[in-house]
């Protein structure tokens, strides 16, 4: 299917098409595909729009609106964060996305972004290690087997060769989930019965987990010198994975400071505390990993730009594919002051 | 058609769906329920967050979003604003919105709002109108025939009792085409050539123009005592409709002062000149008219509130009819934690 020419239509991708999408190109082949995305539009920060979140709190969590543009493109999505809703069958996290033409306003995109946010989190996570990582890594642990954890692992396999996996949940079964999830990835996989067994001769350390709390995932002891550490759970106020004393041994690396210091693991430091945004290190700008003792940090949140990478990608994707509807969201009479029109026409 | 009880699913009101509504609904009776749904939220005005709209401004126009939530329901409207987009055929402002529950922020609506927000801007144009024109007002004038005029017009019609239209656009084919659209509606309508022209023995004057500029629309000899000014056309920065002379005369409502002064007519006065808050009004708080020779004005912009009832009203009115489909939105694993599980195996 061709992009459509009627002004009126804008392409939605549903999660049932985003699925077939993602199974159809080849999870590993998306999660390149989309680090790329984001590494070019890293390399082009400083022309985006960059607006912290607006955010709507409530006592059950919070709804997120995270617009940003190029100049040339608008991107926004839509996300919620509600820790109790899996006691209703419910997930956390829902999102959805929209891409839109700033010369004109009009929306070129509607998808679903529960499944693109998780790899574009896993993307932009294994995108940071490049530049962070021992370049000798084979071994990750991944703390906390949630519903991000086996896209962290494949992104981690495919752009950097990691084929051990040490995985650790305080919830067993969600470690069994992963394992059985991942198998047929060719991945060497150990269930570890702590996080100190975990990080055992791992180079990489994942924490992704769920709680919305300052919780002590990693203490001081279990980091030894040299790794990286991919900080992905702690991403919003009072929602920590880390003992301060980790950040202080380590140098940090961040999306956007403004919005990392309230919501990652830098909450728990002085504002002032220095960090090196990772943009710059993907330009050129600033040195990433330095030397093999190094303990480097990335504290992860999500980012806008991230989220309209993925919108991008995923606009070009589609391209020539069916999977995608068309929705007739906007309204378009022939004449366009004749709204009023259109609408007695409709009577037929 | 009943809402779906799938967590996943998301009611979508296309553009054809919403005409159909509105058809079936009645376009007067629309307007009328639409109203009273916009003066319950206006009496409960405090209960609700309120931000500015978040724009995103380019050379060729603006995206704005404006989200608001009363605490238990979310809402916002996407928005585009592109002076130029005529010139090639597609609407100036389009939109679309969504409606969301607090409590676990999974979407209730997705919805065109296009003609949703012609439809909201004309029944707050006659609930304000309802609390400060002049109570014997039959005739109204409509300066500036585009889009929104008809839904004005008919608005006024059924919630004031208006019967007789005097007007005036600069270009006399949107003047033909208004009185085209509204012939069987039951109105005396007059064409007129001049804005002078089109005021002579209005008791309610509406200006509602397009053009971008700081333009005099209505000059203050054409303003006479005891009329009420429904200024809709002067509604962002640059763009007024009415010479500041009429502004000092009359008592001034607005709907957000924090938004109006920076979009509305008042633009152009001191951002100390006093202004009352029409929700005040509406809630018995303040003075609406107060005798046959006060002018008052309706300085209106638009808020998220008028946009959020719209929603609000639209998502209770299509309940039980068929005028909506169900989008696949929101990714909803049967496990939560198991998001990649369910990418899995939708390989089949």
């Amino acid at each position: 299917m061709t992009m459509p020419d009627r002004l009126n239509i804008v392409p939605f991708v549903s999660v049932d098409n985003m699925m077939k999408l993602v199974l159809a190109t080849g999870i590993e082949r998306f999660l390149t595909e989309l680090a790329a995305a984001i590494e070019e539009d890293f390399r082009r920060w400083e022309l985006f729009d960059k607006t912290p979140r607006i955010a709507s709190h409530s006592a059950e969590g919070v709804i997120e609106l995270m617009p940003t543009s190029d100049g040339t493109t608008y991107g926004f999505k839509y996300v919620n964060g509600h820790p109790r809703n899996t006691r209703q069958g419910r997930q956390t996290v829902t999102a959805f996305g929209v891409l839109a033409d700033v010369g004109n306003g009009y929306p070129m995109l509607l998808t679903e972004m529960t499944i693109l946010t998780a790899l574009r989190t896993a993307a932009t996570s294994a995108l940071a290690a490049k530049y962070l990582a021992p370049k000798e890594a084979r071994v990750m642990a991944v703390i906390g087997n949630g519903a991000q954890a086996e896209f962290q692992a494949l992104a981690f396999r495919t752009m950097l060769g990691i084929d051990r996996l040490r995985l650790h949940d305080i919830d067993r079964a969600a470690t069994e989930k992963c394992i059985r999830n991942l198998a047929g990835f060719g991945f060497d996989i150990t269930a570890c019965g702590s996080a100190a067994e975990a990080v055992q001769g791992a180079q990489i350390v994942t924490t992704v987990t769920a709680d919305k709390q300052n919780a002590t995932i990693l203490t001081d002891n279990l980091v030894g010198r040299g790794i990286h550490i991919n900080g992905v759970g702690g991403d919003c106020p009072g929602k920590t994975e880390l003992h301060p004393d980790i950040l202080l041994r380590s140098d940090i690396f961040v999306e956007y400071p403004p919005q990392t210091r309230i919501e990652g693991e830098i909450q728990q430091l002085p504002p002032d505390h220095p960090v090196t945004e990772l943009w710059q290190v993907i330009a050129g700008r600033a040195e990433g990993r330095r030397g093999a003792d190094q303990i480097t940090l990335f504290d992860s949140v999500g980012f806008a730009i991230e989220d309209f990478s993925a919108l991008r990608y995923v606009r070009a994707r589609i391209e020539g594919t069916g999977f995608f509807e068309e929705l007739d969201l906007l309204a378009d009479p022939d004449e366009p002051r004749d709204l009023f029109g259109m609408l007695l026409r409709a009577q037929g």
